[in-house]
């Protein structure tokens, strides 16, 4: 069915439009945004939404995730990276099933849902079990069979990678692949030639985690002998669009480098800080002309999947840790949580904004309330007074997955209840 | 009416109880804890309040804020502390009127019991408009007229704050009052003086910012010609109870100084982020045995009143910037954000934890979202998960002045616009 929102206030994040335009109207058809003016006429059979005093804006991408991990949430205080993994989550992932991985997956994409992601870039396995729950949530979703070499079940992993292409590649509108490297510290040269030629030959992007904490970057030195982990990057990465998370650990020298190999990064500022991996230096990537994009991480470090404090973090360090108030302003804040996720998946022209002809993924926000009123800045507001309870109303692909924070079809209840056991049952 | 809360999970955060301890029953009368067990039975005429699986903790307890700065949210965006004060807020605030101060305290009122949080410690002026919002809405303040010797109005300001004394202390339950110094680098030696002798003489607690960033440490050195100025501590403090807000500034060797000194710190996390002010050494005073609490400061930086934020930034920030994820367990924060407050504002033996005997100054979450499932420790669940509004209930000095989310009695909604219109006026 078609929609026409009314009388939203919009902020569309295009660089052809106005940043903020108030009372305006917005024509859904075919999955896509087919008009944006005032006063547009209602057409029978429309579902109208009556935004009038809210915020319309597009929906937030998140760039790094693991979804199925929610399961995972708050059962780490006090580990290290490589310890968490090592001793609690490897062991616990070994257990997971492809029905654990579903009710996870579901999980997930509620909570994406009602906190007003419309995309996220995931990165785990099992992923048709992810890709069945997205189907049924209406959730957009690029994803992978990420690969390692640890337990030397590189070769199975990259199988199981390969058939998810085949199987799943074009086949959903809302759903893309990509080639998932667990890291270069999990990861040997063999392994990552191969995969970097699997992206070739398939076109698709690579997302990698990168220079999480020290310890990480050291490991990369000694394991490909080199330098600096960016070295690696050099030789091996150059022909490929890549996505690179967190991307803590980097010196100045290195960030020019990157900046040079235009990478994307994802910036996971929640995880950085539980982990103890230190904090990113994002005001000095984007200054250098690198795409930096927001992500959540997987509940398991990042405790929830809501965007709306992943911004807030990002704008309160790059303010605080440089002492200087003046750093990163709030649109383009609003920018990394948007188009810059989009230019990261290589969707840009599909989505990260509304405009005329691009799909429909947007949100309408009620900020009416005592926790955000007044409020001396819209975008201000939406960075760091906004949460992702203020989301009332999320359109996926045209399609209306979340309306009055009520979404169709889906037994919350049941969901909870299966994912309390299944972490009950692998702990 | 007597209230009678059944089978919670209680985090009493009292010394004397298990941390945790389900299907918990509380009966509270006459203002106070009466009872906590198993099966205590329903008598006539009590107001029974079903808590199965929902959490019950202390109220949580905001060491420093300025409750009429509601209105200003967002207005301060690129400024910092210094220019901030000097351009924006005090030129407005000389235009507020008792009736907006009144409006802007209803609207923090509403905002402190639906974001759980039970009392706060403020520090502002017209303090009789904040008393009388409170009274209305049930929330319990410790109060002041905030005095320093900028424009030349201290003799006025000091005279306001007696008078206010002298009507409003011990007049009622709710209310406490304190001696608030704006801080040394805006109040000179004879008025600091003057102010610590009426703290004396009327044996009331010191509220007052200090170190807040970089700029106000030098010019308190320059000021008052002190090496550093813990100096000044030494001289004029030692005879008060203290409560310093933000502490970001400091040595090592300062806090060691601080720690010998006894003083109370107010750890504003948010605040002192957007104004690109740095990040407290917190980790480091609790290690020293400094009595850290919690503070949102106003939401002119802090943006909003909600505690939760704070807990989950102090936690994160002494993880993250100092790359040690073991550090701040989650039980520690939540004592910060209860205990340690009352302590702060010696009142450790009414309120701050769920006892027998004390005030009943307590929330009841509900977690049971899908942003909050599963959850691997309550604790962290609570830190990291939980946000204002998943509080339902709130009842202070035995009074439930929320239910389900609804705060009977006032127009929400007249008092949104109000504000509206008060920082549409002076700005």
């Amino acid at each position: 069915m078609d929609i026409l929102i009314k009388n939203c206030n919009l902020i569309s994040i295009s660089d052809k439009r106005e940043k903020y335009e108030p009372d305006m109207d917005i024509y859904i058809s075919n999955g896509k945004i087919a008009k944006i003016g005032k006063n547009i006429e209602e057409t029978n059979n429309v579902k109208v939404i009556d935004a009038k005093g809210k915020i319309c804006m597009p929906g937030l991408i998140n760039t790094h995730t693991h979804i199925s991990m929610s399961i995972f949430r708050e059962t780490l205080d006090g580990y290290t990276l490589q310890d968490w993994l090592n001793d609690k989550i490897w062991p616990m992932e070994d257990k997971l099933t492809p029905e654990d991985i579903y009710y996870a997956s579901l999980l997930s994409c509620i909570e994406m849902i009602t906190t007003g992601t419309t995309m996220a870039n995931d990165q785990y396995c099992m992923a048709e079990e992810t890709i069945k729950a997205a189907n049924e949530l209406g959730m957009r979703l690029e994803l992978t069979r990420t690969v390692n070499d640890v337990q030397e079940m590189q070769r199975q992993r990259i199988e199981e990678l390969e058939k998810l292409i085949k199987e799943y590649n074009h086949k959903y509108e809302n759903i893309t692949l990509n080639i998932g490297i667990h890291g270069l510290y999990t990861t040997g040269e063999d392994t990552v030639k191969e995969l970097i030629e699997m992206a070739k030959k398939y076109d698709m992007n690579v997302h990698m985690h990168f220079c999480e904490n020290a310890q990480e970057t050291l490991d990369i030195k000694k394991a490909y002998n080199v330098v600096s982990p960016v070295d690696v990057l050099k030789k091996h990465f150059t022909e490929t669009h890549n996505i690179l998370a967190h991307v803590v650990k980097v010196t100045s020298k290195e960030i020019d480098e990157l900046s040079k190999l235009k990478v994307n990064v994802s910036h996971c500022p929640i995880s950085n800080l539980r982990l103890g991996c230190g904090i990113a230096k994002v005001k000095e990537m984007l200054d250098k002309g690198i795409n930096v994009s927001l992500g959540t991480d997987g509940q398991g470090s990042g405790s929830n999947l809501d965007m709306f404090e992943t911004m807030k973090f990002t704008g309160l360090l790059q303010k605080g840790v440089n002492e200087n108030p003046k750093n990163l302003e709030s649109y383009e804040i609003l920018k990394m949580a948007t188009i810059n996720g989009a230019k990261a998946l290589r969707l840009e022209d599909r989505i990260g904004s509304i405009e005329e002809g691009k799909q429909a993924d947007l949100i309408i926000l009620d900020l009416n309330t005592e926790t955000c009123i007044p409020n001396g800045n819209i975008f201000s507001s939406i960075v760091y007074n906004a949460k992702g309870h203020n989301v009332c109303h999320t359109i996926i692909n045209g399609k209306l997955v979340m309306e009055n924070r009520k979404i169709e079809g889906i037994d919350k209840e049941k969901v909870y209840k299966k994912c309390i056991q299944i972490i009950d049952r692998i702990q």
